[in-house]
C-alpha cells in the first residue's frame, strides 16, 4: 500500500482532468476499473458537471527572474481549479491570491476554487512574510474547458445482488492520509474480496471526486442504489492516530453495530462518532432522500490533526502499520457481515440434549463450561429468527467467532435453520 | 419587578377575599386583566368555591392589655382562613391555636386552614417560649362568609388559536418569593410578549389562588384547554438560587425540551427535576384526566430553602438580578417554542449546490467549516417533515439561533419548505 | 431450615434413585407433595428419560486391603453416575478414572457423567499426589437400570388460576449450598404461604433433577404452562454472600421489577444479573420455545465461590441468618407481586377533595407533606389503568407499603377503582 502511495503521491489529482485519469490507470493494475467519464454540463440532481481543469505549469518570477514559487516543486502551491494567468503585477495586488497558513509557518496549505473562478498561490507563511515589494511575473497555464469527470468503480459480484458500497475519493492532489491513504485500503481491500470463495454480497468499489463524484454517480444509479444493504467511505487511513467510527445517518444500522463490534474487540484504543452533515461522501450517501447505511471509517478524523490539507501530509505523516491494520478492521467488518446470519433455533421446547450429539464432552461438574459450550447455549436461546448472531455475540460478550463457529456446529446437527429471506437486510 | 413586589407586599392575600381583588387592580395597571368573580358554592369538579375570607384587624392582648401578636405587624402571624374570635382566654388554651418553628426561632411561620373551620395564631418560637402564664384577650376581626373567588386573566391572541398558558397564583400573603416574585415575573413577560409583532401562538396568563383556583378555572375552561399546546407556571422565580425546570406529566414534551435547552444552553447551574404530583397548579394541568404539556419553572423549589413559607420570605431575600434571569429565561423558552419549525428539505437528493447561491463564501479547503455553514449542512440533513429544529440543535451541539438563522437563509432560497400543520403541534 | 438441612444432608441424591424420594419422604413432613414417577425411556421433548441409578457401596482398596477411598465417608467420592465395577487395576490404569482440583488440594469435587455410561472416583488432590504404585481393588456396588425419574410437586390453590413457579433441583448430594439451601427455603416458603387468607395467585413448588427434571415437567404440563405468571428458580442461599437476582429472559417481566424493587428497597448490597442461558433450570423454563417470566434468586452465583461443587460446599459454609434472609426476601417478592394492583383514578379531573374525606389533616404551610399525603397524590396521579402500583411506587421513591396503603385508603373513599382484567398479568 505504501508503494503504491508513493506512486500516486506526484500527481495532480482534482475533481476533473488528467490527475484522476493518470491515478485511475495505475489502480487498474491491481483491479480491472470501469472507468466513466461524464461530461460537462451534465445535469446531476441539484448540480451540473463542472467544466475539466487542466494544469501543465505554474510559478511566480520576482524582477530578478527567478521562479519563487514553482509548480514543479509541489502542486499545492496552485489553488486548484484556478483559472489561467500571465501577467505581471505588483505584490500589492498579488498579495490577496496567496493564502498561507499563519499557525503552521512552514506548512504549504491546500486551497481549492472548483464552483468559483478564480486563482491563487498557495505558500508557506514565512515565505509570504518574506515577500519583498517588486513587481512579480504571475502565471499559471492551467485551461478550464468543456470536457468530463472522470471516475472509476469496480464490482464484484456475490451470490446476491445486494451490495455493499466501498467509496473512496480520489480529487486531492498531493497529500497522502487524505486521502491517497484511503485509496490504497480501497484497492487491496478489493484485492483480498476477490479471494473470498463465497461472498455472500456484491461489492461494488467508487474512486470518485469528492461531492460531485458521489452525486454524479447517485444520480445515475438510483436502481443500484436500492440494493445497497451497507456501505463505507474510506478516508485517512494512514496517520498513527487510533481507528475512528463515524455512524450513517440511521445511526444503529448493521454496519454500525458491526464496525464498533470490531473496533471494540480489537482491544485497541478507538473513536466512535455519531453522524453528521460534515466531513466525506457520506453527506451525500446519507442526505435524507437517500438515507443510505453507509458510515466512514477513518484514523484521525478529517480536520483534526494539523497535518490535514497542508505540504505536511505527506510520505513522512503515514505509518505503513497504520495501513496495514486499517485494511485488517476494514475486512473483519465486512465478513463480520458475511456471517452475521440469523437463525431459528428448531427444538425451541428446552435445550437439545447436547451431550447426545458429541456436543459435549467429559464428566461433568466444572464451575464454568468451556466457551464453546457456553456459546451453543446462547446461539440455541437467541436463535427466535429475530436476532442475528452479532445481536448474540454482543449480549453473550462471548467473541463473534465463537458463536459464528457454535452456530456451525449447532446447524450440522439440524439443530438451526436459516432464514434467508431475513439474512442480507440485517 | 422589584417596585411592583414592594408594592404589593403588605396586602393580605388569601384564597379568596379583597386582598386578592387589590392585587388584581395593581397589576391592570400593567396588563389589561379579565376579572372574574365565581360564587361561593359554585361546583367545580369534586371541589366548591368556599365561603369568602376577609380580615380587618387580629391580635393578642397580654391581661396589661398590650398587643402582644398583632396582625397590624404581619399578616403572617394569623392562620390563613381564621375564623372569628373575641374571647379571654388563659394561656394553656391559647398555646394549641399557636404556631411556631423551633428550627427558626425569629422567624414567624405561615400557616393555612382552608378547608377546615379553625383559627390560630403564628409566632417566632422565642415569643412562643417567653409567653407567660397569663389570661390573654385573643381577637380575630374576620368574616368567613358567602362571597366570590376571585381571579385575573389574560389573554393575548397571536395568528394560531392554539395557546400557551402561563399561570401564577396570587394566594400567598406577604411573602416574596413565594409568590410574588411568580406574579412579577408573569406581568412582564405579558408586557414584553405584547410588543412580539408576530406572534404564532396565543398566550393566556392567569392570576389564581392555588388548587381552587386552577380548578375553578379547568372547570369553566374545558374548550379552552383543548387549545394549550405548551404552559409554564412561575413559582419562586426571585431567589439567590440557580434556576430550577419541573418537568410536564408527559417529561418529554416540547415545554420540556425548550426549558432543559434553554437552561443547557445558558452557561449557567440549573436543575431539571422529574415530575412529581407535589408543587403548585401543575398538580391540577397535570392531574391524568387532563395531562397537560405545563412545565413549572422556579429557581429554588418549594419547600427546599430554609425561608419558604416564613416570614424571611421577604424583600431582603430577593436579588433584583435573579427576577431579571428568571425573566429572560422564560422569554427565551416561549421565543424558542415560537420559532421551533419543523421544515421539509425540497432537495433531498445529496446536497443542494449552496456555493451557487452565495451561501458558501471564498476559496475552501480549512479545517472546519464556519458555524452558520455546518448549520446550513444540519438543517437540511435534519428536515424530513419529522425533526424540528429544536431536535437539530439539539444534536447539532449548535444554537437555536443558528440553527433558525440557517433555516431562515434556505428557506429564502426555496430550499425548505414548512409544514404548517406540524408546526405547532410539535 | 440449619435443620432440616442437616437431615437431608447425608443422603446420595442424583437425578434419579432412592436418595431423591428419601428427600422428598422428609420433606413431607412439612408440605404434602405430590410425588410423580416417570418411567426410564419416556421421551420428553428431544431427552428421554434416563436409567434409574442406585449405588450400595463404593470403595477403592490398596493392596494391604485398606479401602483408602471410601463412599462412606462421602458420597461426594464416587461420580454420580458411575456404571458398576469390580477389578483390581494397577495406579496407571485408574488413574484415569481419578478426578482432583489443584487449586483447592484439600477438597474433593463433585463430578457427574449422567448421560455418557463411565465410572470414577473423586479424591482431593492432596490424596491424589500420594497415590503409590500398586494395584488396587476397584469397586462400585451400584445399579443402572430402567426405573423411574422421580420429583415432588406442591399446588397451593389461590383466587386466580393463574400460578407463580417456584422451582429448586434436588439432585445433588452432600452439597449445602448446591442446593439444600434451595430445598429448605423453598420448604419454608410453602410453609407461609399456606398461612396467607388471600392468595390472589395459585403457587407450584417444585422438587425436580436438575434439567432432566424441568424437561420432563415442561414436557407433561403444557397446560399448566400457559397459566404461569412468575416463576423463580431458588438455588444457593445459604451462603454469606450477598443476595444475587438474575433476571428472567424477558428481563422485565413483572418478577424481575419485583425482585430487583425488593433488593434495592433492602439497603443491603445486592447484585443484578441479566439472563443468560447458563445457570439453573430456568434455563428451561427461559429456553425460547417457552420464554417463561421465571427468573433466579441466588446468594453468591453457581461457579463464584471457590467452595461450590466441592466437599468443602457443607454444613460449615452454610449461615442460619443467610438462610432466614433469603425466605424473607423471597417472601416479600412474591408479597409485592400479590399486592402490585393497577388501579384507575375514578376522578382524574383535578386532584379530588382529599381533606373533606380526612386524608389529609390539620393547619397546612409545612415545607413537605408527609410520606402517607404525598403517596396519595402519587397514586392518583398515576393511576390511569395502566400503571402498577409498582410503578409508582419506583416514579415517586416512595416505599411500595407506603403506595399499596394510599391506594387502599383512596379504595375504600370510592376514589380508585380496580381494573381486575389488567391485574395478573401485570
Amino acid at each position: 500500500m505504501f508503494a503504491l502511495i508513493r506512486e500516486l503521491f506526484p500527481l495532480c489529482r482534482s475533481i476533473t482532468g488528467d490527475g484522476v485519469r493518470q491515478t485511475l490507470r495505475i489502480l487498474e493494475r491491481f483491479i480491472p476499473l470501469n472507468v466513466h467519464e461524464v461530461p460537462t454540463g451534465t445535469q446531476v440532481f441539484d448540480w451540473s458537471v463542472p467544466k475539466e481543469w487542466n494544469i501543465r505549469d505554474a510559478y511566480v518570477k520576482n524582477s530578478q527572474g527567478e521562479r519563487i514559487i514553482d509548480f514543479r516543486n509541489s502542486n499545492l502551491h496552485v489553488v486548484g481549479y484556478s483559472t489561467p494567468i500571465n501577467r505581471r503585477m505588483p505584490l500589492a495586488e498579488f498579495r490577496s491570491h496567496l493564502f498561507s497558513s499563519p499557525e503552521h509557518p512552514d506548512w504549504v496549505p491546500y486551497r481549492t476554487s472548483f464552483y468559483q473562478d478564480n486563482w491563487g498561490f498557495c505558500v508557506s507563511h514565512n515565505q509570504f512574510l518574506s515577500l519583498k515589494d517588486d513587481v512579480y511575473e504571475v502565471c499559471i497555464d492551467s485551461s478550464l474547458e468543456p470536457g468530463f469527470l472522470t471516475y472509476g468503480e469496480y464490482h464484484l459480484p456475490g451470490k446476491s445482488s445486494e451490495e455493499v458500497l466501498i467509496s473512496t475519493h480520489v480529487c486531492h492532489p498531493s497529500l497522502c492520509n487524505d486521502n491517497l491513504s484511503g485509496v490504497a485500503v480501497s484497492v487491496f481491500l478489493a484485492s483480498h474480496l476477490c479471494r473470498w470463495p463465497h461472498r455472500r454480497f456484491s461489492y461494488r468499489f467508487l474512486f470518485i471526486p469528492s461531492t460531485i463524484g458521489s452525486i454524479t454517480w447517485l444520480a445515475h444509479n438510483e436502481g443500484i442504489v436500492r440494493r445497497i444493504r451497507h456501505g463505507l467511505v474510506l478516508a485517512c487511513l494512514g496517520d498513527p492516530g487510533c481507528l475512528t467510527y463515524k455512524r450513517s445517518r440511521r445511526s444503529t444500522a448493521p454496519i454500525d453495530r458491526a464496525a464498533v463490534y470490531v473496533l471494540q474487540q480489537s482491544g485497541a484504543p478507538y473513536e466512535v462518532l455519531d453522524f453528521s452533515p460534515l466531513g466525506y461522501d457520506e453527506r451525500q450517501f446519507c442526505s435524507p432522500g437517500f438515507d443510505l447505511p453507509v458510515g466512514c471509517l477513518m484514523r484521525t478524523p478529517n480536520g483534526r490533526y494539523p497535518e490535514y490539507h497542508t505540504s505536511a501530509d505527506n510520505l513522512n505523516f503515514l505509518r505503513p502499520e497504520a495501513l496495514l491494520d486499517s485494511l485488517e478492521k476494514a475486512l473483519n467488518i465486512l465478513q463480520l457481515l458475511e456471517e452475521n446470519d440469523v437463525f431459528v433455533n428448531l427444538n425451541p421446547m428446552c435445550e437439545p440434549q447436547l451431550g447426545r450429539r458429541g456436543l459435549y464432552q467429559g464428566t461433568r461438574g466444572q464451575s464454568n463450561p468451556p466457551e464453546h459450550e457456553a456459546a451453543l447455549l446462547w446461539v440455541l436461546n437467541g436463535s427466535t429468527g429475530s436476532e442475528s448472531l452479532l445481536d448474540i455475540a454482543e449480549r453473550s460478550r462471548l467473541d463473534f467467532r465463537v458463536i459464528r463457529q457454535a452456530a456451525d456446529a449447532l446447524q450440522s446437527h439440524g439443530l438451526l435453520g436459516t432464514r434467508t429471506d431475513t439474512r442480507a437486510s440485517r
